[in-house]
């Protein structure tokens, strides 16, 4: 792209760092660069403020491992949501794009991930033990499997399922209007919403 | 797009503050913070700080206006170009557009503007007394214009030619190779280096 140089060492800088953010090239990052260079210097400042303070500060929640500024996240602390209703998801993002739909009341448990062997991601590098631990508190009443629709999710929701069916809670699945081997993250809000409000009993033999 | 919270006040800043960078909506900038998060603090510390270091420390060559970390800038630095021959350009954008082509080889003169009485941009807000400073110089044989071919380009560059044709010098500008209504940022690099290799005599009353 920069066939010469772009006549300053601390430009180039920005411009390498900026491009490390996904789906950015070095056209885009000079863009970013150049739009950051005019404006003032206490807006910068502020900009690069809150991406360190989001990276030092943030913590996971005790309870469903989303991220929290606190102790326990403000889901897991809402004492208007239903505590007996789980929804499983892979990562953060699913937290996020499910809390979009405004379609779930429930609380969350964020794996960090799905069983996926040709990445080297089994069971122990999840957050499952917790899950399994909550579940067996006795307060929950229903499991609600949403994983993507891929081979890795559905095989990590069986595995959580042999693991949890045995305390007297239903397990639901998100219902298949998600299209199969999308991932849930790129779902749109009205697919993604009516999926929940159609979740379904998991039947292991479907599988 | 965010109807509920992000659970966290420090992932809302951070977004907040990755969306105002050009082109970028909430849902990117929400990618680019989940991914910052799971980078290494050290990192994030560096993409930080690359950014505040370029906002604080780039300055402005006393030649020719180009970004540059030393008072003059390597393009003007540089004894290899050929310093009767000065390339005016609206932006620093400019500049970096044409040392990729790699078809120019003199050094450059950047406005930082042109005239648009409509963004109530005037000739005095634009560093055209300092191009008319270097031009009674003597050095420079030929001004190059290769501003933008819309209206405000060609109004810019009527009053610069106007204001240095008094002095031993040549004007050309840019080959109309680059479609007319186009900025020239969006050129691509093949079509802006011919333009720069056929570039014509400026004559007046083409206007």
């Amino acid at each position: 792209m920069f066939k010469r140089n772009l006549s300053s060492v601390l430009l180039a800088s920005a411009v390498e760092e900026l491009s490390s953010l996904p789906g950015i090239g070095k056209k885009s990052a000079l863009r970013f660069a150049l739009h950051l260079l005019e404006q003032p210097t206490e807006n910068v400042e502020r900009f690069s403020k809150a991406i360190t303070n989001m990276r030092n500060g943030l913590r996971h929640c005790s309870v469903c491992n989303m991220i929290s500024d606190s102790e326990t996240c403000p889901i897991c602390s809402d004492s208007r949501r239903d505590r007996s209703l789980v929804c499983v998801v892979e990562s953060i993002r699913d937290v996020i794009s499910i809390e979009n739909t405004g379609e779930f009341n429930g609380l969350y448990h964020v794996l960090g991930g799905i069983i996926s062997p040709m990445d080297g991601i089994s069971p122990s590098n999840l957050k499952i033990d917790n899950l399994v631990e909550r579940v067996s508190q006795g307060q929950i009443k229903e499991v609600f499997m949403a994983l993507s629709t891929t081979m890795e999710g559905e095989t990590t929701t069986y595995y959580i399922y042999k693991k949890i069916s045995k305390f007297p809670i239903a397990v639901s699945t998100i219902a298949r209007g998600v299209g199969f081997g999308d991932n849930l993250e790129y779902a749109d809000e009205l697919t993604l919403g009516r999926s929940i409000a159609n979740r379904q009993p998991f039947k292991p033999e479907n599988q």
